[in-house]
């Protein structure tokens, strides 16, 4: 990149939907993703939902020649789903828990058992430094009554704390993935304000794709059009998203969208859509000053925004922590006066009647489990209490510093 | 801090060993640490194990006079005990949690169920900007056979990689804490070389405190003197660390730790020796090379022998995975004979003898606690074969950037 002549990176992001026996049609989408991924050569794919180490290593195979760099993020007991291949070098890479992340009793949801992160990978093209991150949030099961908007939240504000603090040494930072929230959402608000993040839909000279830029679309075969009925055009939860930080500026000369399909067929990549950016990287004279993207006065009131839900999520988890706390000492009382009546039948007492082995013994094993049942969740709540307050408090700080500043 | 002139920064680093209910006279050696903290008047106090959050309220409380700013990081389900204080303002802070620690079912060594982390404060002092780390790492029970090895490298990994992404920024790194490991094992030589820390006990012009440094001694009242059996003067396992990484120059004028008992009294603050360190900061006229602190060739060899240790911990995570699956199947399986033999006693088969409700029931239930347990256990070991070949990955990415380069 030399003079005046624009670095140009062309960007893929995808949510996959690659679940293995429960998304359908998911090899014959994994081979399409991977063909269409070779015959268009993108610099950066970014991708999400990768849940098969197998569809991962296939896909590392059939893109090994345009895209001789990847990592693949292991994180939970499925793993965080989140890929990366590049043209370009990859120099260092880091994984970021989110700490919390739903419930692992919410089986029939699963973002617990994924351990969703954010995924950095480092990578120097033409000299300049790309800090590439890489996201999948909790999704959003009902909108009306979200019962995890302050995981979510806790989600966005640690994405946005993790690039604050690890892209200071970057030139240009990028931002790709299923973010589980409309554009006009509090964490998106949020995250943008925070980092100073583009939205590269908004910034996109050129669009090209599914109205409103949206990712998940009624006219999509896979999409669940019950969920889809009040967005009669769909929703966009999908992301690309950057910034410049040193003496450089970014410009979306381009961004496109999947319409429903992929291109040439009739069956579509996933149940999202995939988002395609084209990017102008340019270096410019003086350093750019690193502008957060929302006025300090916007940026309080969304801060105690987001406070306030995670105070809401913060006095549920306050509430389940109290119930499951009790629950497990009845249940340590129960088995206390059972203890008690078989000791008193060991003596001697009450042998006028039978001693009733059967239910005696089917109710300690309640007893028991329940007992089990309700200490593990009470640790479980305990924790979320702790990272809830800790959110706030960091916010508290946040909100302090945006009002002392003159 | 103009022309010539050093700036000179007094740290406190305690293992404070504040565990509620378990830990000796733990009340009053917080008054102690409080009132020693109060009259010493350092600049920065770095604390670990403050488990109890009265404890660190209680602490906040009395030292708000003369450290204005502190933060307290919570993680886990006891919380990660780390906590600052400090005369300078806290600009940010961010927690990163390890992402192996142990196992929940070893309850009596309770590590798993702090969340062991990295806590980072931003702090910015005459204009220098401080990076000031603060942790603890998984403990050590058996030295001859230590189980938690492969865990404590994850962590120093983790540890050296989070430090390395966070710091670009930075003017000057500081760590301290209790890292459980001797200065010659392998995870300090990892975290040292891969991120340039200095120690401060090797660097310091001057020495006053217990021989070679240690921290944990048998001299003082509380340490398990069978455990320091082969260690005769004790070991060295809490630390100051640091490294200038822009235009500055760190050194270490002085360092001393505790003997046995807090200054001027009878009883010591912690079974943890205090590590104190005076350091100069000083500007000088060009940017320092952020240098690593071993050679590269050295350095692969270090990253290999973590990586062997990584590696046998991976085997028995796969082996654990293993024999809890199995474990869960065998469950099943006899669950499912258990119900095909209800099942024929229902529609009449067998029916010349008594069906045996009592030892029926109590298969069963014995049956569904070893199903769910050994269920439970298998995602855990899951997990861990997840992250110890994510660590395993990157420690390879690592070696081939090191032989890679000329």
């Amino acid at each position: 990149m030399e003079g005046d002549s624009a670095l140009q990176l062309r960007i893929f992001d995808l949510n996959c939907w690659g679940i293995r026996y429960l998304s359908k049609r998911r090899q014959e989408r994994v081979e399409l993703i991977g063909d269409t991924l070779r015959r268009e050569g993108f610099d950066l794919v970014l991708l999400q939902e990768v849940w098969s180490e197998q569809d991962y290593n296939n896909l590392k195979g059939k893109l090994g020649g345009c895209y001789p760099f990847c990592h693949y993020f292991r994180s939970g007991v499925i793993g965080s789903g989140l890929c990366i291949f590049s043209k370009f070098p990859i120099l260092d890479t880091l994984l970021y828990q989110y700490s919390l992340n739903g419930y692992p009793y919410m089986i029939q949801h699963g973002d617990w058992f994924c351990g969703k992160s954010v995924g950095l990978v480092i990578i120097k093209i033409s000299g300049i430094i790309f800090n590439v991150y890489v996201t999948h949030l909790h999704a959003e099961y009902c909108r009306e009554k979200d019962a995890y908007l302050p995981h979510r939240l806790v989600q966005a504000w640690e994405l946005a704390q993790f690039i604050r603090h690890t892209s200071k040494a970057a030139d240009v930072v990028l931002l790709g993935g299923d973010l589980n929230m409309h554009p006009e959402d509090v964490g998106i608000r949020l995250l943008r304000g925070r980092t100073g993040l583009q939205d590269a839909f908004a910034e996109a000279t050129h669009f090209e794709g599914c109205e409103d830029g949206c990712t998940l679309i009624p006219k999509n075969c896979f999409t669940d059009k019950a969920e889809l009925l009040p967005f009669p055009l769909g929703v966009r939860i999908d992301y690309i998203l950057y910034k410049a930080i040193s003496s450089f500026t970014v410009t979306c000369k381009e961004l496109k969208t999947t319409r429903g399909t992929a291109p040439g067929t009739d069956i579509p990549f996933s149940d999202h859509e995939a988002v395609m950016a084209m990017l102008h990287i340019k270096r410019q004279g003086q350093a750019a000053r690193d502008t957060l993207g929302t006025a300090e006065p916007m940026m309080a009131d969304v801060v105690t925004e987001a406070q306030t839900e995670v105070g809401v999520g913060l006095q549920a988890a306050q509430r389940q922590r109290y119930s499951t706390g009790r629950m497990a000492v009845l249940a340590l009382l129960l088995l206390l006066v059972q203890a008690t009546a078989a000791l008193g039948t060991l003596v001697g007492l009450g042998t006028e009647q039978p001693f009733p082995k059967l239910s005696f013994s089917l109710l300690a094993f309640a007893a028991i489990g329940i007992l089990l049942l309700a200490t593990g969740l009470h640790l479980f709540h305990t924790t979320e209490v702790k990272m809830l307050q800790g959110t706030e408090e960091q916010m508290r700080m946040a909100l302090r510093a945006l009002q002392e500043r003159p």
